[in-house]
């Protein structure tokens, strides 16, 4: 019998762009696997205007084919993380060893596209969190919860970024604190919401939890998602939902300029879409005691989006693609030059071998996206929402 | 013609225990005042069984009160700023110079009550301010929103407590950040949030906020209260919304135990409800630049909790009541011998003169209580939400 066969995860946004790879993932593994999604996200591009690349199969289909093609079920439940009924209902029914938490609003221009938004993202982000958290400590409360965040919530401070807690010294005494947080957005601020909210179910309750501070994932395929094409997962690439890199490539591809925003000096953290599956197993498999509040800072490299543009243009010249590169009108509020150098030595020290960012990956990208090329709407690339327009 | 008789402030939350004064306090300087209410609270009140001990009439009836007294006029505006359409129109409506923003669920132990109550107390002050600050962007851009939060949102941190933001050396590089919290409730968190978000708002749309970490409010009357006996606030002394003090005092006048929660080691700022007044004053005299985060600890004195049950008692046994103190376990969970050295250099630079805690002070709240014995209810009194309970 292999290792864990009878562990039990529970997947929050299962039918999400890493939500149903990871069911997967651990569904292969052996693990019972449990999925959770009101397919909220579906709903939200339709109102945005805006679908993934490749054409998605409905959770429960892909549930059917992959039990087809492996013999392993996935089990689902359809509802929202928002009704605490529903919650409660989930967890007493499955009792989860662990919970990996994606089920959120995962978008920053979203949540700038007014106040209904705004509102509708923090509600959304922060209720659904806390119903998890009484949920757990009603049926399962020695179960671990792995939290997704973003390395957003943490800005871009003139400081090296710690992993979430900080030994602060000030006028000759000491404590240990939460790092200190300048979020970039609506969402990146329901995110830091949440991390307050689970450091004190910690504290207070005893509960265990991971808070992985995710930078910038790209990529499009997993070992599992190869292994049909129905298997595939949600890809974006507009301006709402679409993270950068993946939009740099399509673009590419759709011979439009590659457009970092304003002086592309901005830098982020980064990781491929692999290593959220690595990740997301070895916070699983390292659960923190009792009462403790773990933070990973969860990446692998970190790049300025120009060197960023850089690569996805040189990749495409590589397979005969003439790219060329715009910045434009930053329709953000951030920091254009600054100081960056967030710390994973976390993750590090826990085994990641990481799947760095190679002309090898931007390449396969770029013909997975070639291949679904007559899919793309260009419209739905350059930015529509801006950060100081606030209203309605 | 009085300095700033020209000047609107809105009030939001102006039916409550500080609220209500504070419209009093405008209007008698001059301001044009509106208030605005949803009457959660007394809705909240009756769900867990509690009463002011004075009774209070409705908001309608004071503001018509106060008019036949004073001749001048409060607008009330009555609705729930969780309502995005309701808060925008009373925002186009009255154009305010300033806000007063107390429109929040104020009680940790309600919080603590359950799911549904940590839920709603989070929603109800999130989306609130929310809601508050984009109409604000709408409506009157330069307008300035003082708004409350609590000590509480700190914790008890090892370090001295700075005013909302700090120096952070770390690593021999520096940043100016926002003080690191650790709130002691899903209430306190909801505070934490709040601030978060305003200072996302300022930074990224130059909107002009103070935020105000108050500490536990006492008293029971205010200049405006004593005019008449119709304008007098709402006083609690139950579980659920009385503070400290407040507590203490009715407790010794019912011939009750005065109890302290666990060793009572445990430190808490505190202020006068004069002092809130004058606190609040000087933040809208005193507004932060376009853009400008501005933070203050508004409090005047430090007390343990036993040192405040030995005040209560010897003021009690001066007018000849017998006091007993007797330490309970504590509901909550805190530390209870902890270092506390918060700063309030801001509003003493501002010119505060605060009304300091006295025998004088304890002596008249005691004998306002003594006034309306017949009205206490014993059974309210002591504490029936415990932190560690969770469930709904």
């Amino acid at each position: 019998m292999k290792k864990n066969t009878n562990k039990k995860v529970l997947i929050l946004g299962g039918d999400g762009y890493l939500g149903w790879p990871t069911a997967m993932y651990f569904s292969k593994k052996g693990y019972t696997v449990a999925v959770v999604d009101n397919f909220n996200k579906r709903k939200w591009e339709s109102e945005v205007g805006v679908s993934p690349l490749l054409p998605i199969f409905s959770l429960q289909e892909r549930i059917r084919i992959w039990k087809d093609i492996t013999g392993k079920e996935i089990i689902s439940y359809i509802g929202d993380l928002s009704d605490q009924r529903f919650t409660e209902m989930v967890f007493e029914d499955f009792i989860p060893d662990s919970i990996i938490h994606y089920a959120e609003q995962p978008s920053a221009p979203f949540s700038m596209k007014g106040n209904t938004k705004a509102v509708e993202t923090q509600v959304n982000n922060v209720v659904g969190t806390l119903n998890v958290i009484f949920a757990m400590k009603r049926s399962c409360p020695n179960s671990h919860l792995i939290k997704l965040g973003t390395m957003g919530e943490y800005g871009t401070p003139n400081i090296d970024i710690e992993e979430g807690w900080v030994e602060f010294e000030h006028k000759g005494r000491k404590d240990r604190v939460l790092f200190p947080k300048k979020p970039g957005s609506f969402y990146h601020l329901s995110k830091v919401h949440d991390s307050n909210n689970l450091e004190f179910a910690c504290r207070v309750w005893g509960l265990r939890v991971t808070d992985l501070n995710q930078g910038v994932v790209y990529g499009i395929e997993t070992e599992e998602t190869k292994i049909d094409k129905r298997l595939e997962t949600s890809f974006h690439y507009d301006d709402v939902f679409g993270t950068v890199l993946n939009r740099f490539c399509v673009q590419a591809v759709a011979g439009e300029p590659i457009t970092p925003y304003g002086k592309g000096e901005q830098k982020r953290a980064f990781l491929n879409i692999l290593d959220t599956l690595q990740c997301v197993e070895l916070a699983l498999l390292n659960p923190p005691k009792s009462g403790e509040f773990k933070i990973f800072n969860q990446f692998t490299e970190v790049f300025s989006i120009n060197e960023l543009a850089n690569i996805v243009k040189n990749a495409a010249e590589k397979m005969g693609i003439r790219a060329k590169i715009k910045n434009i009108k930053n329709p953000r509020s951030e920091e254009e030059k600054h100081y960056y150098n967030p710390i994973n030595k976390n993750f590090l020290d826990l085994g990641l071998k990481s799947n760095k960012l190679s002309d090898v990956l931007v390449n396969s990208m770029l013909k997975k996206i070639e291949e679904n090329r007559d899919n793309i709407v260009r419209d739905t690339i350059k930015p529509r929402i801006k950060w100081d327009q606030g209203k309605k």
